[in-house]
């Protein structure tokens, strides 16, 4: 369906947005529409920072992280509890802990999770510089959040032997059990195997 | 929710993102990953069709609607018949429209409708420029395609009687009836009644 629009920029604008995850052509044309009725210095604005993005964004010497410096903003923060590490998958599970407000430590970003069936092994991860980061010192507890899937499983179980000669050091996992809100009656019983193996003691207020 | 990203360039694109119509935080966050996972040019040529759209796109000044040049590629057209001339309220019908392949004329664009309501009078619109433009002469049919709303019925009506002194001009609107698919027991007494009033002689093929 080559639709002919009275406009090339419009066109070559419409068919830029149509290449983006999850935004077909109509969805497109809104878009464009709006930016035309934006005034000049937003599209000015929206534009530049889309192009600083991709030139000037690095990842974080330190976490993998992405930066715009050497080492992170939250590397360098020093408010950040640097004796803890979480380990994660990629830089929205970043986000996703950050967002709980709960965490205070570092990051590593492994940038996937080890899975021969996608030919990705321990080296194409950040997994060496982890193990390098831990022996260098300061680091009493390494949290594994990673997915809890096979690949997940089988990364989790790689780092701790990587890691296991490192005496003092806590190795720990995100829990696993019940959503908050979850029915019972629907919860899968792997998971509810899990969260009765795991049972904590009953507290007020927990 | 004042989330806290590891990169203010990130944060700025996201904040960016978040502005456009119909796309919230989280799929903002997902357009900005997708687009640092692009190649440099990809994301250049993105952001400078957007700015060029903003700045050089203009509006036709026979027709109004979006161009590239002082008279669009509609108008300029020599296979379209310049003898009809449609009607409508906006740029994306003139793309409705021509989605259709079905018609070969050119366009008015108004800019809108008579709406009271929302402070939009005649004169908010490209209404003096169409009564010009068909007492020029070489117009032998106006296509009302407006909206079948009671704003898009004044504006037929208003522009019916500022067109009323120029003879042999053949004033024509849209059908209304069934939409194609439509069943009958679902349709509106209003659509339906108008089918009825309208119907047209049954011929094979039609």
């Amino acid at each position: 369906m080559d639709q002919h629009y009275s406009s090339e920029l419009f066109e070559q604008a419409v068919d830029e947005f149509s290449k983006l995850p999850g935004i077909g052509r109509r969805s497109a044309v809104r878009l464009v529409l709006h930016l035309l009725r934006m005034d000049v210095g937003s599209v000015d604005r929206f534009a530049s920072s889309l192009t600083r993005l991709r030139h000037d964004v690095c990842y974080c010497r330190v976490c993998h992280n992405i930066s715009d410096t050497d080492v992170c903003q939250l590397c360098s923060n020093p408010l950040r509890d640097r004796s803890t590490v979480c380990v994660v998958e990629n830089i929205q599970d970043v986000m996703a802990i950050e967002a709980t407000g709960q965490y205070h430590g570092l990051y590593h970003v492994l940038g996937g999770v080890i899975s021969p069936m996608d030919g990705i092994g321990p080296n194409d991860l950040q997994i060496q510089s982890l193990v390098e980061r831990v022996e260098a010192g300061g680091v009493n507890e390494v949290i594994l959040a990673l997915s809890s899937t096979m690949e997940g499983d089988t990364t989790n179980f790689y780092i701790s032997r990587r890691l296991a000669g490192c005496t003092g050091l806590r190795l720990t996992m995100l829990a696993r059990g019940l959503s908050v809100n979850d029915e019972l009656q629907y919860t899968d019983e792997v998971t509810l195997g899990r969260s009765l193996q795991n049972r904590v003691e009953f507290s007020v207020g927990v």
